[in-house]
């Protein structure tokens, strides 16, 4: 650092303040860490395997037309947080259709997963409670988990027994267990119904961030948990993203009705937030019927998923069998994984590239999602493609 | 708790997995503290001193009329991070006129204010940072700092000389001083300026959240940040809104452009969220265009918060002097404030109503927000009522 000296007699000249993000930037330009924004067009040049519009819903007339519709009936925002003046008819709407569509009581509207998670997670843990996660879970549950003041324990991942370990030895009365139900780098499924065999046995809650399992999983795409029998259950709670399978904005707390009235009344995230806006609420409630009307979709994204990873497996790749969506595609390492993206993106296929520090393991790779609206011969280009422009040591 | 005992034996039923939220509320209950959310209709039945909506922008027709048709034109949602599939032309174009209106290097659009607070402070500070808040600072940004594993020191609420001496006392070399500009109970401003020379003399950097202050304050209302003086310093960095004097949905960082990198490689609440959707990053640039071409927006809103605080301090209420759109009218307790603003809201005017735990203080108060669209007549109409509807002993 550029500083004058521990014993800080003479100040940094202002300009001299922020030297140490060149010293941080420096060093993940030589890691390869750095990251770019690319704005996209609103007309595609790629075929899209990178997002996460897993049922092809965020351009659907129904949905963009209702997200418009609601703009100009409601506005652009909401004005306020959701206690104040951003609760509309159209959130209300949302939260008892989701409700409904999940099997549970209640739901309470976010403006993001995010805000969701770390909503539920600090809400409903506290320093009164052990924590305890799977190693791998999304970013927004980890900050939950250190914002919550809890004993937290991150054990081996998808592994029940560890849980039921760490819950035998927990310190505290009260336990909650966080984890994915899609692992969003990989796209493997947790073991729901043990890990809830395990949460009952040890008197503890589960909370499930089904983000990329609704829409995509379960009977009509109702989700993970759902799939797993334990829609409605008295001590499991969901989150949710309205921003994937639901083409729209937002996130969503789906549970017992006890526990979103605690939300409401002490997640702070909630509480201090502005309220979704109108549009993204209402778009996303048109998504949900959608979906309702043609409980195809899930099942479509399914077989494409499937369909990519069997067919990249043939090409010789090391690929994960997807329970969802989500395709994983190991590369030799990171330098080769983004050389192997951008040479995709180059050749019309845009692809996620995932390395260090995104991913939990370290182990560098395209991850790619399936869409319902992917045609057979969007598949067959995208295995050419990937294929065509693969580093040698992708093989095996 | 309903628990079976600290050894554990017995496994609690499901079903009483969350009897300890009942506890909770019955606390709440008896505290006076359960809230309750209210959908409003679309068409306002009251008029509206609650929301945050200071320019009146939210329904402006240019604005509602911009977030309709990115809807149409981009779809419904982002359909991913910043990072993957979420950036459109939209965002960069926003980002773009953002930085530009506030006089900054660049600006990074998040999916609310609040995770932009989360990233900033967290992204600028770290566990070899010492960080000096006001102890009034918005929850957002306490949230950050809980999040940061740095040194944190809360100090007396708008007072330099107890951040200086936090800046001279501390252990750490490097140092974030974090305030509000306008803060949101009382809506008094903070001193930017000797903020600004404190940190100046102890090598400190600035961050401001400013989303109370833009549009309503400095010149054509580019915020407090720029009226003090510091658009553009290379030691300042600067979190706004979109949901509030811009009617959207969203927040932003604005700053030097070395700091806008720094957030797009390692702030987390970036990274791992998805994107704003493009209807309300379209929906705020076209409130930025109207404010730039009505910049006499900002004053309007001013004006009518001096109206409403003088009027009311002549009724004989302890009210605040506003330094931007804010008033706070001090009620003398808990149950009186709710019992007030419920009765308000019966007579058409709907206020704020603020309480432990949401105030810093203790102190329970109404909170009026002014709009540069309220008419002279609603400014009679609000005073009326709040006047005819108020305990007894809200008077001096």
């Amino acid at each position: 650092m550029n500083t004058s000296g521990s014993t800080r007699t003479a100040a940094l000249p202002p300009e001299h303040v922020f030297d140490w993000l060149d010293d941080a930037a420096a060093q993940r330009a030589e890691e390869g860490l750095v990251r770019t924004l690319i704005p996209r067009t609103a007309v595609a040049t790629q075929l899209d395997l990178a997002g996460n519009d897993y049922l092809g819903l965020a351009r659907d007339k129904r949905v963009a037309g209702a997200s418009a519709a609601a703009a100009l009936k409601w506005g652009a925002g909401a004005t306020g947080s959701r206690l104040v003046t951003g609760s509309t008819e159209v959130h209300a709407e949302l939260e008892y259709e989701l409700a409904r569509f999940c099997g549970a009581q209640a739901a309470l509207v976010f403006s993001s997963g995010f805000a969701a998670n770390l909503g539920a997670v600090t809400a409903l843990s506290g320093r009164d409670a052990a924590i305890v996660t799977d190693k791998y879970i999304h970013a927004s549950l980890i900050e939950g988990c250190r914002l919550s003041r809890a004993d937290v324990a991150a054990v081996a991942h998808n592994d029940p027994a560890a849980v039921e370990h760490a819950l035998k030895t927990r310190r505290k009365e009260r336990a909650l267990v966080v984890t994915d139900s899609v692992f969003s780098v990989d796209g493997d499924l947790a073991p729901l119904e043990e890990l809830s065999a395990v949460c009952r046995r040890h008197s503890a809650a589960l909370l499930v961030d089904d983000a990329h399992g609704l829409g995509v999983l379960g009977d009509g795409g109702r989700g993970a948990v759902h799939a797993a029998g334990l829609a409605g259950a008295p001590d499991v709670v969901t989150t949710v993203t309205l921003s994937k399978s639901l083409g729209a904005q937002g996130g969503a707390v789906v549970g017992p009705r006890r526990v979103i009235k605690h939300l409401v009344d002490t997640a702070r995230s909630f509480i201090f937030d502005t309220a979704l806006a109108p549009a993204s609420a209402a778009a996303a409630l048109a998504a949900l019927r959608a979906l309702r009307d043609e409980p195809e979709l899930a099942e479509r994204v399914r077989t494409r998923a499937t369909d990519l990873s069997t067919r990249l497996a043939e090409a010789g790749f090391s690929v994960s069998t997807p329970d969802g969506a989500v395709v994983s595609v190991r590369a030799p390492g990171p330098d080769e994984a983004v050389a192997w993206a951008t040479r995709c993106a180059e050749n019309g296929v845009r692809v996620g590239c995932f390395r260090p520090p995104s991913v939990p393991d370290g182990v560098s790779r395209l991850r790619l999602t399936a869409r319902a609206d992917l045609s057979e011969s969007d598949v067959d280009r995208a295995v050419a493609v990937i294929t065509d422009n693969a580093p040698p040591q992708a093989r095996h």
